[in-house]
């Protein structure tokens, strides 16, 4: 009789994003990982957590907690946005409900526009930022950070991805991230550098007992 | 017969806000300067200067020193704005456009709160910051800052003052600086204290050959 094959650890993806759910999916799922990887969705009454924090590294801790204290599985959680470098750094933390209306990407992408139509064009750097974070039920908990660098556009491009995509230029590109394909973006993305930065721990994860 | 009297020098306020034109004309008056204050209005065709500088200082030489140089008269402007902790000290230089409207003191105001609705309470500290800049004909510029420290509260009340006074409450103060008198408010206020750090520069100013 062949011997039954051993459990896989399974990992929550700590986001009710589906935007987000779909992007760490296909990044972790690229590199892998001897992990089965699970929504938020599989788990009905998870905690909506509010992104309080002052910073991405307490957001993304916030959620990851939350879910792995609820779900008892290992769970991994982000916090990203976009930074521009005329408004010292925000919409940063504040990127998905800058306009007051959390989620709204068409109203948030219109306002920073807005906000910068009167900043020079040399002025219109920024840089996409992630903070990924792993929480164990044990309470290990795990960071890892990544940016992508570039410039904003007046004149929003391209359909992929959300958020302030269509307006973001990656520095040694000519496509917004928008334009991009999702393994082009993926490759660069600060989504994709935080997320891999977390592939090692992953890879240790304890199986479960059966 | 009586010789005549000895003419005053002119000081241009270099802002095309009227409410700003009110307040400065005040705070000015009150140090009983021996200057003549001359509104922008009584220059047809002065430039109407972009705030396109990174910082308050940049701001408020542009706007003094187009003035300066359009009039040929020395010529004091600022540039203030609402800073805010939980967003890196913005709406900064952009305060009066933060809305993405110049001037909308309503949305801008409507904007900042809802940014700031899941911020929690302890977390709304905020500051007035204002940089008064004296530019004279002759290229010689003065520069002085004043700031008002407090925080934010959800609910506007009072309806002096302009721009973002309904929401702050200085520290030791349980009025918005909406609720408080004209006096009460130049005592502390940011403008107040910027614009008489430059009293004593003013009072320098060369008398006009007649």
């Amino acid at each position: 009789m062949p011997s039954e094959p051993e459990a896989r650890p399974r990992l929550v993806l700590a986001t009710a994003n589906p935007h987000k759910l779909i992007e760490l999916t296909r990044i972790l799922a690229a590199e892998r990982l001897d992990v089965d990887l699970v929504g938020l969705g599989e788990f009905p009454g998870a905690p909506d957590v509010a992104e309080t924090g002052a910073t991405f590294v307490a957001n993304a801790l916030l959620k990851a907690r939350a879910v792995a204290a609820f779900t008892g599985l290992p769970a991994v959680a982000d916090d990203s946005g976009l930074c521009c470098d005329a408004m010292n750094g925000m919409p940063g933390v504040l990127s998905a409900r800058w306009s007051g209306r959390h989620g709204d990407d068409a109203e948030n992408l219109r306002l920073v526009l807005a906000q910068l139509s009167e900043v020079p064009e040399d002025r219109l750097r920024a840089h996409f930022y992630c903070v990924a974070a792993l929480v164990r039920p044990s309470g290990e908990e795990t960071l890892s950070a990544g940016t992508l660098r570039g410039r904003l556009i007046r004149e929003p491009r391209g359909t992929n991805g959300f958020g302030y995509d269509p307006i973001f230029v990656p520095d040694g590109e000519r496509r917004t991230t928008a334009e991009m394909t999702a393994d082009d973006k993926d490759a660069i993305s600060h989504r994709g550098r935080a997320f891999r930065g977390l592939a090692e721990t992953i890879a240790t994860l304890p199986r479960p007992v059966r």
